[in-house]
């Protein structure tokens, strides 16, 4: 039996117990947006450097001016153990302990931080509970297969780092000085992320193609206090009047952004690539049947799937303003608000483009009124090598795991992180993940399905082995 | 002396303990849009019936579909007494107990349900809680002014009836079936109204032009749940956007309303009418000034005082979607609404109106996209003839009361019941109220001047002894 078979073995044996370990990290209330779980977010990382320490990492929670984050390294003794052997890539995973807020609450099926195994009529066994998949279950994938490799041979077949944030869903605001100042600690030959999907339940795929993202949030003044309508309606400065025509003017009639040089920097898609992504066999239909929709928004002339791999594009992701609740209220508000973000695509500026919004909006206030910005993030697209030796072992170890051959796709999310190892340690990055779309992450019934967990870690048994030659 | 300045001379001997009172209705917390409030406004309903009671009337709570109204009538035996002297009219009071949510309650200096007595450095005592301009302060002061008749001379003047409803904040869905099928008992020859403001702190004003109002709730919903929009922006249709271009299109670049129609049976403004307002003194500048702006908004071309009494309009009242919480979550929702109020001038028809909104609305929404409607209530705006007796007692009276000339102005919020009276019971209305532009009704820090009280009740004593011909 080889070491890998032997390893393989172990995760199947120990599948049970891997469970009860991320049913552990998933009850920790991590959501990174909300002060109020700030405790939490620090309860989840010292789990985390607790969890790492119980399997041989040097590993650490470390302060920073927001959530803390836990740096890992195995051994140096095993560091000797491997780089003895013959010369392998050191690596550093980054994963993220932090999830998203929970609202609506009433949408979800059961409370979000009480994790359980709900078998479906077809058999398929899934984890619910919010982070099931992003991006608790998919980091301890990786964490679930260092601690097999530890298990069986007493240590990792290679130099491992590990890097785990606490503040990806809220703009990471204190990775970039965290890498710069532990810059010699976290630069290794490579990075590996677990934040991304699979083609399908069954197509195991590497991402190489993300969508950068700008994050703003716009708050409009007008009179200083909430009016009467009755008494100002038709006189004073309406703030949600004006957001709304603010917001309205930032896509044309076809979809496209309207503000000046958005589009600079915009990589046209080669003809062969539309050519290998239409072999995947998505069509608009089912990919949006999905979620209860027929037609493709936005830009016309693409298909779906083009629109979110490729193409930059401007979402309002909240707007609020006056009276919310039950009834009516005939209030004229003092202020009203939106929360946007730009997905980025290629060589656009995300500078430029927080830079010509904030022109737009400005130029177009009426007379009375005031604009404040907020910064929620900015981070260019990233392109990942697809030549590079790593991209391939890793490919050939999912296609064994799967028996379906790996896909190299793209991804409409942003994942800063990868654009700053490349800017800042420059390091490329492996990204590969187990989501499915039915995941519903960011939505009320997270879920990650068992065989998404399980065959995860198995994955990351096999790239382990593969990028150590063993 | 006079009974008329005996019954003077006691309002004011007995004005701390008219203050206690309002205080006992004021502590109550009768907001009528919010459901878990009905208690509340079932209470103040009680407590105004005791009221009435107490002070000679045949007063009770009658119960509707909503909140209850409290209805009474001068005992027979004084409406013989009356009728005995002279021909006298009979008139209705009405007002209403139920106020407006106090939301952001962090913007109140105190609680809103409290009442506090606040002099400020100028001597100016104050009156500060939830509904102690709008509209509790405003009924006591003819509550108050009976309360002194009957103390004085042992009855009123001539016969009251009074009509004091709970719904007026939150559209009044009982008024219209409560007025019909009690039409015979409430039928009087005029309505007098309690629910309008003074010129100035010293110019007394009678109301006689009203906007109408047609108040609406749109929904717009798309994908069937929450989506992330890294995995879907760009393809999904996101209905806050949806809703943004839909809102910014009802108005164009000209303030003017776009729903075809709309501008039918408006009234353009006489010039003589124009001029007699400007001698009032009102300039933008001042008016607006107060609120914390400069220009008029709306449509091009009015000042400020004839865009809120003449000309109609369409305000967002509030806006909803998204995440609207502390920080940023990259959410693509499934549903956005906003809350729309259409202010009404002339003959404008609110309903014809409601099918032009709501056929412009659907006519937009693109593919995968639905609307929901609610209604909150239509009325038409209202003219009150200018040349009755009444009007000429009542404004003779005001003019003696507070020394200075009373004038006849327009009111840009809707007083429904105004037209109800009208259209249900063939009922014009005197308005007389003592409400100033500072009272911040419906805002945070709502109050009353004790002048405002104080001489309130001294001029409904003076306006019911002129309609009596006493």
């Amino acid at each position: 039996m080889t070491i890998l078979s032997r390893v393989l073995s172990r995760v199947d044996q120990d599948l049970d117990n891997s469970i009860s370990r991320l049913f552990d990290l998933l009850r920790i209330k991590s959501i990174s947006t909300d002060p109020a779980f700030s405790g939490e977010c620090r309860k989840a990382a010292d789990w985390l450097a607790a969890a790492l320490q119980e399997i041989g990492f040097d590993a650490s929670v470390r302060d920073t001016s927001g959530h803390p984050m836990v740096v890992a390294h195995t051994p140096l003794s095993d560091q000797e153990k491997a780089e003895s052997r013959k010369p392998v890539p050191r690596v550093l995973f980054y994963g993220h302990y932090d999830v998203q807020p929970v609202d609506p609450l009433d949408l979800w099926d059961r409370p979000p931080f009480e994790p359980e195994i709900v078998t479906a009529k077809d058999g398929t066994r899934r984890i619910f509970a919010r982070g099931a998949s992003d991006d608790k279950g998919q980091l301890m994938t990786f964490v679930e297969a260092c601690r097999a490799f530890r298990e069986v041979t007493g240590a990792l077949p290679l130099s491992v780092s590990i890097l785990f944030e606490g503040e990806e869903e809220s703009g990471s605001p204190s990775l970039v000085p965290f890498l710069k100042q532990n810059a010699d600690e976290l630069k290794t030959d490579m990075a590996l992320v677990c934040d991304t999907g699979m083609w399908d339940e069954k197509t195991p795929a590497l991402t190489t193609m993300l969508r950068g993202l700008l994050a703003e949030e716009i708050t409009i003044f007008g009179p200083d206090r909430d009016l009467h309508s009755g008494g100002y309606g038709g006189a004073a400065q309406n703030p949600i009047h004006v957001l709304t025509r603010i917001l309205a003017g930032l896509r044309d009639a076809d979809g496209r952004i309207t503000l000046p040089g958005f589009y600079d920097g915009v990589i046209e898609l080669p003809a062969d690539v539309i050519r290998e992504w239409e072999k995947l066999g998505a069509s608009d239909e089912k990919f949006l049947g999905e979620v209860g929709l027929k037609y493709p928004a936005g830009e016309r002339g693409f298909s779906a799937l083009q629109l979110i791999w490729t193409r930059p594009t401007c979402e309002i992701n909240g707007i609020s303003g006056g009276y919310e609740g039950d009834g009516f209220k005939t209030v004229l508000p003092a202020r009203a608000s939106a929360k946007l973000s730009f997905r980025l695509v290629g060589h656009q500026d995300p500078l430029a483009i927080r830079e010509a919004l904030r022109k737009y909006v400005t130029d177009h206030l009426p007379a009375d009124c005031r604009v404040e910005f907020v910064s929620h993030g900015a981070s260019p697209a990233v392109f990942l090598p697809l030549q590079s030796e790593a991209l391939k072992k890793a490919r050939a170890a999912l296609t064994e795991e799967w028996e379906t051959p790996a896909v190299l796709i793209g991804c409409g999310g942003s994942i800063p992180v990868v654009g700053d190892f490349k800017t800042i340690l420059g390091m490329d990055s492996l990204l590969a993940g187990f989501a499915l779309e039915s995941d519903n992450i960011h939505s009320p019934n997270e879920k990650y399905d068992v065989t998404s967990f399980h065959k995860g870690i198995r994955s990351w048994v096999r790239i382990l082995a593969a990028l150590s030659g063993a």
